[in-house]
C-alpha cells in the first residue's frame, strides 16, 4: 500500500486496534521490567550489608567480567545488542551507586552500616566504588 | 561483630556461600532482565513498521506522558526509585532511536519501510525522533 509522506491514515479501526494490542505487550513488559530491577536492588543491597558486615571488598574484578561476558551472550542468544546489554550493566550499575552514597549519607554515624556496595555484582564500571569515595 | 577497617574476613564459608546465593539471584534477574528487553525491541520494531506502513505520526506524546506516569507509580509500587524508572525508561528510549537509525540506514531505497518509530512507545524523551532527524 502506498503511503503519502507519513499523512495519518488511522481511520482504520483495525489498525488502531494492532497499535493498542502491541503497547499493551510494551506496557506488560515495562511493569515486569520495573519489578525485576526493584527486586535487583534488594539484592544488591543485600550484598553491601554482607560485605560491610564481614568487611569483605567491595569491588571483585573477576565477578564483574564474569557479569559482562555472560550478559553479552545471553543478548546474543536473545538478539539482543551485546552492547546494549552492557550499556544496560552500566546504567543499572550507577544507580547502585547512587544507593549507597545515599545511603551513607543517612547513616554517617554508623560507617560499618554503610559500607557499600554490591556494585561488583552488577558490572566493571565501578571500579571506583570504594568506601573513602561514597560521600 | 565489629569489622575492623573493611579487612576481609572471607575464610567464612557460610558467608561467601551466602553471597554466591545472592550473586545467584541477581543473575538470574539479570538474564529475565536481558530476555524482557530483547522482546520489548520486537515489539517496539513492530510498531514502528506498522507506522510506517500506515503513515501514522512517529510520536504521540499523550501516550509517552502515560507511560511515564505509569512507570513512575508501579515503581512507587515496587518500591524503586520513580526518578530511576523514568531514567530507565529515557535510557531504552536512546537504544530505541538507535535502532531505527540503523535500520534507516540499512534500507534507504525503501524509506515507507524505515519510518519510525515506536519512540512513542517508550517516553517522551524523543520528541526529536522525527524521520528527517534519522540519518
Amino acid at each position: 500500500m502506498a503511503v503519502e509522506e507519513n499523512r495519518p491514515v488511522a481511520a482504520d479501526p483495525s489498525v488502531l486496534e494492532e497499535l493498542q494490542g502491541i503497547r499493551r505487550s510494551i506496557d506488560n513488559i515495562d511493569a515486569a521490567l520495573v519489578h525485576l530491577l526493584a527486586e535487583r536492588f534488594k539484592f544488591t543491597q543485600q550484598v553491601g550489608r554482607l560485605k560491610a558486615v564481614y568487611g569483605l571488598p567491595p569491588a571483585d574484578p573477576q565477578r564483574e567480567v564474569e557479569q559482562i561476558q555472560r550478559l553479552r551472550a545471553l543478548a546474543e542468544d536473545s538478539h539482543l545488542d551485546p552492547a546494549f546489554a552492557e550499556k544496560f550493566l552500566t546504567f543499572v550499575i550507577a544507580e547502585v551507586i547512587h544507593h549507597h552514597e545515599r545511603l551513607a549519607g543517612e547513616v554517617v554515624d554508623e560507617p560499618q552500616e554503610t559500607w557499600p556496595d554490591g556494585a561488583s555484582d552488577v558490572t566493571a564500571a565501578a571500579p571506583d566504588a570504594s568506601p573513602p569515595d561514597i560521600s
